[in-house]
């Protein structure tokens, strides 16, 4: 293939829109994830985000980028308020209503109300689960790290339960989330399903990976 | 569909390897690049990593989270010697080398080598791009932020140049990476090829977004 190089000085000099959706793009496809928050007076919000990411098994730690100046401000403010968060895959049916969350909504509106998702509450955490959504999880607020470097900001969460649905537990203990309609993102606005290539044997030195699946 | 809850004790009491690949599937869909780096004496590495992560467009940044205990460490030991690395896109032609390179290699042992992938040098930076990779772009070493709460390393990197397909840049600035067969991750070791949905117009209140591809 042709290819075409950008140096750092060509991306700095793109039209701010063109260089988040460049960038955005560059880091590969991400994970499609809505946050659902509420904050002490009891007003949910739901935001989604393509920024979480598996930090550590054991303890069990799930981390995501946080931008404060960003329409998913709420959601940090809920957070550090009741030290609680859910996590819910988007899936194919509900792609539309969750890429509407990123709409900037005062923040007395819960984005529930403005989509038509519905939130469902556990008694293990105050803040609302996406009743639509399949795999979802609850966390309890762990950690937060500013990167001075752009003032955006980490926040790690440590998962108090996981729902998942009955024939999506695979026997080596992983979920099939493609079997569970979770779809991914790339760049800003793009969404993707998936097909399964293969599922590979542990690599060791001296011998080729072979499809289990 | 039926589901199961799985608390946060029932986690911590799976196996050791069943909760890994439960774990690591939790967080939805993820980003598969192989991250290309070098010693102070010229000995290329090459590893795959699935946490490489988005984290601002203006100042251009990527970060990804190294394991200091796992088989990545050679990985950070390079970017802190020579303080730059690569990050290239899993294909679908490469992805059976790619997860070889998770192989657990004496630090002597170029991955390159060991895996059949080509080491591709540019003049910006000393660590070595994966030739067979389409999207990829060289980084400089920015910060480096220890996660205490489970010692793992999130390492924020500085894009230097991007080198895409001619054929792969959208209008809007966004790169077209299902086109240029970048591929994506599940759990531990299933890898999956996507299908565009759509693309959504920006969304704003009141308005239901609309497909724009």
């Amino acid at each position: 293939m042709e290819a075409t190089i950008f140096s750092g000085n060509d991306i700095l000099q793109m039209e701010t829109r063109i260089r988040a959706a460049f960038m955005n793009s560059l880091s590969g496809f991400k994970s499609a994830s809505l946050i659902g928050s509420i904050d002490g007076k009891g007003n949910s919000n739901l935001a989604i985000f393509s920024s979480v990411i598996h930090l550590g098994s054991n303890p069990a730690l799930i981390g995501f980028i946080n931008r404060p100046d960003s329409t998913s401000r709420h959601t940090l403010e809920n957070i550090l308020e009741t030290k609680c968060f859910t996590i819910n895959h988007v899936n194919k049916e509900i792609y539309k209503k969750a890429h509407q969350t990123s709409a900037r909504y005062a923040k007395e509106v819960s984005e529930f109300d403005a989509t038509g998702l519905t939130p469902q509450f556990h008694t293990l955490l105050q803040a609302p689960y996406v009743k639509e959504s399949h795999i979802k999880y609850g966390l309890e607020f762990a950690e937060k790290h500013e990167l001075k470097i752009n003032g955006t900001v980490l926040i790690i969460g440590r998962v108090l339960e996981v729902i998942i649905p009955d024939n999506c537990l695979l026997p080596h203990g992983a979920i099939d989330i493609e079997k569970a309609e979770t779809i991914t993102i790339s760049g800003l606005d793009c969404y993707h399903t998936t097909d399964l290539l293969s599922r590979l044997t542990y690599a060791k030195p001296g011998i080729l990976p072979e499809e289990i699946i």
